[in-house]
């Protein structure tokens, strides 16, 4: 064993918007937390804000000017948490519990000054085990940081799972829980495929790229944080009291399925230029002045013969419209521009790739024994995503979740 | 001219919660800051809660725990000023000016640590000129405070005017604005008296008089910072740009009116004791009681004859059934107790009755021609305040209005 100081009593607990989406709700996870303290747990919580809350006050920012990003927006977010923190400590209170409801600059989670997308520099981990020490509850606000002008910042989508494990992190504890409304991480969306099944154990890459291909269950830098401190996440279910998913470290003597999952993304559109002047200067202007206008591009080819050089790439459907602004007003005229709607990204993961060959080959085998072409493609070691018609996701996503043992059994 | 340095064309501005209770009024103070800032004053704006938030904030808390007050009552009730000056920030982003934002912790309202009605010690002064001569806009979240722990406080009701009136002394400004939904002070509630007509100026002892007395326009505590500070107050219309009443100091040479206004109360209830014990005693006891329950007493008499003694005092409606709980609990029994519901209190104000005499003889003269009967009276050098059946309010109003000649002319 290491000589590490594991705080193995102490355990984290975040709240995601819905588990405190309403006075009814905190009052649950209040005595929730209750009873685990007459269990000998010392908590340290961390709360989203309530669901709907964040959307209403960015629909306000917008009402007021979408364009804007900055201190204002940050500290508008920010109250979202402050809200929910507050009404937990009043309703741990309560139940005769001492509640230290903290706000990041309270606590010092210290930050770099990149409003809407901070990162964490560094968290006062005495100061709450401090609180801990003196039998508080520390109730952190997610999501939220300070800059070291004590200007509020936000980290981003998912900030508050990242907050959590950061201060899992900082105090040493072994693990950190997530509480959702979802009992645990599926080998697909249940709502596209029925016979989803629940992980018990996902390993970080494989979490890491489900949240990269369209698994909204944990965001990406929270999965990637776990990873670097080796804290183990247990995702589970607010109203439930049995376990979820555990996202841990690779055990090499693991025994790991080929493929853990199916993801999907549903709203993709792909852009196809021809021809375009050879040569990469002309796709690193590309992709900077797309980057400049926030255009995320996701699966690009490239390709060449002797009618010319062509390029593809696929994109949210959401950011279509600035793409193609942008290609009109950097090239109009010069380029050749399609664009496919309604396109689909399928995708497979799984650590098990890493010691089987012909992964690729039985997903293109599939999809191709179903009739349904691909359009672009991208692999790594551990996964294959494709493009494919949004009419045929529903078969290509059944069909590989059948192929590679995923299916429910009940 | 004394030698203090102002900062006259440093203008605080206060915008109440209907002020800034939507998007479109939010847009709507912004432009009109713009307009100043075109004309060269130099604003610094203090801004309440969107209207109906602190209630919609206060009604949660109240839903876990109608009990709990602390800590985390003062953070979630703070979010609300958050919100607003986020949302003002950003119009003024939006019209090319630079806005700076301030919570109490940034920009250092300091006070003691009583929540829910912490007083003011000091207000980080240069912090904000600095901004103000850097050309920017500070936007200063009105009601709340920070203690020497860093926990947020709050100022109690009416508190985003107290700040706006602490940093306008803060500052050694020599005027503060306070915008709001009437366009200036009246002589008595126009939804009662239709003659009611706008006062133009109002010394700061005849407003501590009013807000004491139920207008709902100013809080004490507010206008008695003022006064010791020396800060003209123009209280004024968000929607119009005309003056509305200016709250200044006592001129000598000032022709005043006799009297400058009517209040009224229209919840009042009495309470009548007898017989209670002899002395000063019981009363001091019962006093005590009834304030650890918060029940605020009004005006008190007492009176003893051969029969015994005899007390009586009015307070809230509101208040009533906590009071008549705190009298059955501690002297049950022991004391013989009367209840008279449906009462108001109707008072006249005005410094000039320190010059005349007669007042309070014409104020009772009035009531008793028009046959209404006083149940408590108290008087001081500048109002005279009586107790009346609610039946008899509009009519006991209506004729001190006209008896003083305070009634509109068209």
């Amino acid at each position: 064993m290491e000589e590490i100081k594991t705080h193995s009593r102490i355990v984290v607990k975040k709240f995601g918007g819905t588990s405190v989406g309403s006075v009814e709700r905190i009052e649950k996870v209040a005595e929730r937390i209750y009873q685990d303290v007459q269990k000998g747990q010392r908590p340290i919580l961390v709360a989203s804000a309530m669901s709907g809350e964040t959307n209403r006050l960015v629909s306000m920012a917008h009402q007021v000017d979408p364009r804007y990003r900055g201190e204002a927006y940050d500290m508008l977010l920010a109250s979202g948490e402050q809200v929910s923190i507050s009404l937990l400590a009043i309703a741990l209170e309560k139940r005769g519990l001492k509640a230290a409801p903290l706000l990041a600059y309270q606590l010092g989670i210290n930050t770099d000054s990149l409003h809407s997308q901070a990162r964490i520099l560094n968290i006062n981990s005495e100061k709450l085990l401090g609180l801990v020490n003196n039998q508080m509850i520390p109730i952190v606000a997610g999501f939220q940081g300070v800059d070291s002008s004590n200007k509020i910042t936000t980290l981003g989508r998912g900030g508050s799972d990242t907050t959590a494990v950061a201060l899992a992190a900082s105090i040493q504890a072994d693990s950190c829980e997530i509480y959702t409304d979802v009992p645990a991480v599926f080998t697909a969306d249940p709502r596209l495929i029925p016979k989803a099944k629940e992980i018990p154990t996902l390993n970080y890459d494989e979490m890491m790229e489900m949240a990269s291909l369209g698994s909204k269950v944990l965001h990406f830098r929270c999965v990637e944080l776990a990873a670097k401190y080796k804290i183990k996440i247990h995702l589970r279910s607010t109203f439930e009291t049995r376990e979820g998913t555990w996202i841990l470290p690779e055990e090499k003597n693991m025994e790991n399925p080929v493929v853990s999952a199916v993801t999907h993304e549903p709203l993709t559109a792909v852009i196809k230029l021809f021809p375009v002047p050879k040569g990469t200067k002309f796709i690193a202007d590309l992709f900077s002045k797309l980057s400049e206008n926030n255009v995320v591009i996701d699966i690009i080819t490239q390709s060449y013969n002797e009618e010319g050089q062509r390029l593809a790439f696929s994109l949210p459907m959401s950011e279509l419209e600035v793409a193609k602004d942008v290609l009109e007003k950097n090239y109009g005229g010069e380029l050749g521009v399609s664009v496919l709607q309604d396109k689909a990204k399928i995708s497979i993961i799984g650590v098990g790739m890493r010691n089987y060959s012909g992964v690729a080959y039985r997903f293109f085998k599939v999809l191709s024994d179903n009739g349904i072409d691909v359009e672009l493609v991208t692999t790594s070691d551990i996964k294959v995503s494709a493009i494919v018609d949004k009419a045929h996701l529903q078969l290509a996503a059944t069909s590989l979740h059948t192929e590679f043992g995923l299916d429910a059994t009940n």
